[in-house]
């Protein structure tokens, strides 16, 4: 396939995220295919985010590194909130031994960027302003911290598979997450690896435990209307 | 984007993987869209498998259930045996707590399930015959009797990797995993979640420190050709 022929170009070249690939015509005569092959390839390349097309500038590796829209598939899940309540459980089982191996093995730099990423989300959150994004960014990093290259890739799948799924209001949630994520920056900091896996349990486990409480409330009013 | 309209009308409608889509012309009129964008559009879900296209016959939901492949983007990884550990590592914070959970949840016909595939996998491997497949699919199970639906996405996503980034022999492990297969399965239809953990922890493990061997192997080799 010339998809996979690409792919393996771009590994044999170490082309990195940003670099441009040589051009349809080069491509076509390279791979020895036609050239309405290269430009399908092409496409399919850009909707699994491995190639990036700028206009007139030509085709790129991705920054997006091939993690796809909506990973998991769960564009068509139905009642979200049993969904978020599943997604919880996952986390519960990835996160708390994420944060205790980025205790083990974060470098110096990394610790420093958990931090500043620590200080933006609290910053955001005392200003009142939308911080869900920068949040999936401190769990992010965090997962770089673990020098695990599976939980780099597997982490912003969760994260974004979050995004998409959470139907709940996590506003209640606001001051936890600003005492949380700083304790959980601070285990890190201090190596203790104790103290980051149970920081995040408990972050993670009040998010949990206000889903399971709206769910509630929502069966409540149902009861009522009825 | 005409890709998530197209999305969208495919959970309005409730249609199942194998269902088939209006045609392009109808899809079109019916979005208020060109064709040309239908055309494209339809190609880019089919690269995110959530449609396939059968020659002559029309355009379906796929069966692949929008779970795209390398959907961790490991493809360009190097040094695959560092990799296998990395993911036998996220393994073991997964799979020990899905078959807890799966001895909570599954159901009697999730557990005969169960059961058929562990014979499967036995009997393929007491015959010399190739299994990863297979076992692929005993573990897929073991997440579909966790009842928890990201975690049935999560599965295949996890073992679709194994499979691109092992390079590492795992018939020593055969009889390890008939004999731990066995185990779990027994500790699921017992309702021992206990034992369902710990099994899964024992056979995974085992698998961890085969591949720590064989790289300890292959540095000794390496460092007697110097």
């Amino acid at each position: 396939m010339a998809a996979e022929k690409i792919i393996q170009y771009i590994k044999d070249e170490q082309m990195e995220p940003g670099d441009r690939l040589p051009t349809e015509y080069e491509l076509a005569k390279f791979l020895e295919v036609g050239r309405g092959t290269v430009r399908e390839a092409i496409r399919s390349l850009v909707s699994r985010n491995i190639l990036e097309v700028r206009q007139g500038a030509g085709t790129f590796v991705s920054h997006k590194n091939g993690i796809p829209e909506d990973p998991l598939g769960l564009a068509f899940e139905k009642d979200r909130q049993n969904l978020a309540l599943d997604m919880m459980a996952v986390r519960l089982m990835l996160e708390p031994e994420i944060a205790a191996l980025a205790a083990s093995n974060a470098t110096d730099l990394q610790i420093k960027a958990l931090r500043e990423q620590c200080d933006k989300v609290e910053s955001l959150i005392l200003h009142d302003q939308p911080y869900r994004k920068e949040d999936a960014k401190f769990h992010q990093i965090l997962g770089e911290c673990s020098g695990n290259r599976v939980i780099r890739k597997l982490v912003p799948v969760i994260t974004s598979s979050v995004e998409l799924n959470i139907g709940v209001t996590r506003d209640k949630f606001k001051m936890n997450t600003v005492a949380l994520h700083r304790s959980i920056t601070n285990s890190v900091a201090h190596r203790d690896s104790v103290g980051a896996k149970y920081n995040m349990i408990m972050h993670l486990n009040v998010i949990r435990s206000g889903i399971i409480d709206e769910m509630d409330e929502k069966k409540r009013e149902l009861s009522q209307e009825i």
